[in-house]
């Protein structure tokens, strides 16, 4: 087993690692950056490393400087935690090369599945559905619209190194491809260098659901049943559930297979995920394949019991899974606390936190790194905690989620607490009947002076 | 089901019921006396009514004002949590009266429980093995003196009023009972006025394994495993665990099956705790019924996932219980945290709390009406939280236990986190090894400035 891991992340879920290294007896290392001296994952770490100032390029994303932390302090392992270098192939590649695991991704598996025309291909040719489309990058405008026409539209141009929506356009008629062609390419190459673009149907009415995996050295895989995320806005997800109350016992079957079988196809090690879009007939088709932990991840360890990073440091060490898939015994939903102002189109609210009280009590779950006193740079994501209740029915989830959202007390700054204590009393929420498109007709009510 | 149910109780517990009884869509009434004004149990009821100045005897335990603020508040029932009026069979008759449901047990069950000779006797005959002694409460010295001959030293005697250790004697040798006799009966006097008192034979090395169990109107009744409370000071439980250490399947068999009988035998409703005394050849002996929920139930419900105050308002309602009789599945420990200093025999040490922190993640649940800036009267029991971990098994909810009580910051009073720190790290505690007298020879190792 690792004798030292070094975290590279900050935030909570930087605190997460810690948190499972701790209880498994691992030194834990922490790097960060000047402006996150004061957060709790430095304060909770066996030793702490600054990497440089702020901007993340000059810290969370330069590569030598956390090595050379790594180096310093002897740590024989890297967990990456998500975003940051968690996907990036180069840094799975130096880690190796200094002889450092990377928990995670071999790069290989990292090129395979970041690039999501090859991820694509890769699933279709292990018989995972897809939705429909280009296969691959397309060489031309012409060969777009060849395969537009095709198909029939409405259909999706995507970036092929995109995410977050960057790069992305929904196509509703042919008049319109071409302007939707040179937008999306140039915002791409602004974005992510690259302006590769493919093609696919547009499914109308989406959910996103997720499945989450885990593989082993042995190149066995098993999955842990779904997340639905389909709650977000401008492709950020805000809240999480599982079970999905749109899932059916014969579609959890047939997608945790096909997540299954995607995994042992492709040999994957590690905890990752496959994401979903699954239309109003609930046909599902692959999207695309996160190897890293996901945000959502603890809605899945409330409802089986399971540490989802203790898993994953034991499969970078080589222990194999066990083999068995899950099933969700107990219904489980995690609010995204985001320091943004819910009544002013979601702007983010960095500052200083002048109170904190979290809720507690049975069936409630808080990661978060900030305290009472805690100042939220402005420099990051603005999520600082994530609020997950768990109970035997999703009923029961909403109504802890409710009363835990009223408990939860942030002063200093804006959050998205309102948002949430709105949504958990949404007619389509609470009945289960929402899609990714949810978020585009949803409006805060105006607060009512008592 | 009940509208509006009014909490006669403080601290966690009110806390704790509040917490349900709003996940249930039931509105609450908080009361509490002038030095709890501050309290979060006050904060997050519907409504707060203040009933008297900060000795019991002037609020928590004045029966007419907490009638009084039922009926002003047209409360419907009234949860008693546990010490205070939970156990008075004059307050569970009067709400009768008055027509208010208390959720808790009849004044018959009360008065038949509550009386340990009593207790003892029906147990008895409903066939649940008892410690042998005498047949109810002792006439006179020379019965006691020849009963203890007869049953052979040690024996205990023990006030049939008693609790907390009050009344109670532990006696080796004939010489020295009479000198037991008159101090006990003296003490008992003067503690519960009255000095009735029986005797016990003394166990060896017991441990203090109690069944909680949960009946129904219909006289139905289940068990849900057991909790071992045998780390104690004079007679104090400091920390809780479940499953037992020391349980075999075969024992949990027993005692859950003894339990049952003893609630179908005296037909009891609601939920309860048999406790009983287990020697070291897992004999066991019934030592006395709590009508009431326990300030340890945590622990049973995170390895079930159970709600049991849900369910007491569930009884309570005339709703029907399952009959199901539930096994643990996972490991959990509670950490009583009290403001008291471990370091000076732990002394109470009330006062403001300048800065609080508790700890989060995966496994923690944490039940506490404090918060940053709460001041801790001096007036009522030192306990100002609990701190629960759930894991797959005892060593890893003996890990998580570890790191969440480093990240737990309580500032400005002494508290009992240093005591549980080391207690994790003792090889007797480790190993499962210890009985009721295990800390007669706990002794805090000394801080080390580093």
């Amino acid at each position: 087993m690792f004798k030292k891991i070094l975290i590279a992340n900050r935030g909570e879920i930087a605190l997460r690692v810690i948190r499972t290294c701790k209880e498994m007896g691992i030194k834990t290392v922490a790097v960060y950056s000047t402006v996150d001296a004061e957060s709790l994952h430095v304060r909770f770490a066996d030793e702490a490393v600054c990497i440089g100032p702020a901007p993340s390029n000059l810290s969370y994303l330069k590569i030598s400087n956390i090595i050379a932390a790594a180096e310093i302090t002897n740590a024989d392992a890297i967990h990456p935690g998500y975003g940051f270098l968690s996907e990036n192939a180069k840094f799975s590649k130096i880690c190796a090369e200094h002889n450092i695991k990377f928990i995670g991704a071999s790069p290989d598996m990292i090129d395979k599945m970041g690039d999501k025309a090859t991820a694509k291909a890769t699933m279709r040719a292990a018989g995972v559905p897809c939705v429909p489309g280009s296969e691959g990058i397309l060489p031309s405008y012409e060969d777009a619209e060849r395969i537009a026409v095709d198909m029939g539209f409405p259909v999706m141009l995507k970036a092929t190194a995109g995410g977050g929506g960057k790069g992305m356009r929904a196509v509703w008629k042919k008049e319109d491809l071409r302007a939707a062609w040179d937008s999306a390419r140039q915002e791409a190459a602004a974005s992510f260098g690259n302006d590769g673009m493919y093609m696919e149907k547009l499914i109308e009415e989406p959910r996103h659901i997720e499945i989450q995996i885990v593989g082993d050295s042995s190149g066995k895989a098993c999955h842990l049943s779904e997340r639905d995320c389909s709650v977000q806005r401008r492709h950020q997800k805000l809240t999480e559930e599982t079970p999905s109350p749109f899932m059916t016992d014969k579609l959890r079957k047939q997608m945790g297979e096909a997540a299954v079988k995607a995994a042992e196809y492709i040999k994957y090690e590690g905890a990752g995920t496959v994401e979903f879009l699954v239309d109003k007939h609930r046909n599902f088709y692959f999207m695309e394949m996160n190897t890293r932990i996901q945000v959502e991840h603890p809605i899945t360890e409330q409802v089986i019991d399971y540490d989802l990073i203790r898993e994953q440091i034991l499969v970078a060490a080589g222990i194999p899974i066990s083999g068995k898939n899950y099933f969700p015994q107990l219904h489980s939903i995690e609010c995204r606390i985001n320091a943004e102002d819910p009544y002013n189109n979601f702007r983010p609210s960095p500052g200083k936190i002048t109170n904190l009280h979290a809720p507690g009590g049975h069936g409630v779950r808080i990661d978060t790194h900030v305290y009472s006193g805690y100042i939220i740079p402005p420099n990051y994501d603005s999520m600082i905690a994530k609020l997950i209740t768990t109970a035997q029915t999703r009923e029961e989830a909403i109504n802890k989620m409710k009363r835990a959202l009223d408990e939860f007390v942030i002063e200093g700054v804006k959050t998205t607490i309102p948002f949430h204590r709105q949504l958990m009393d949404e007619p389509d929420y609470v009945a289960g009947n929402y899609t990714t498109k949810f978020m585009e007709t949803f409006k805060m009510k105006p607060v009512i002076e008592e």
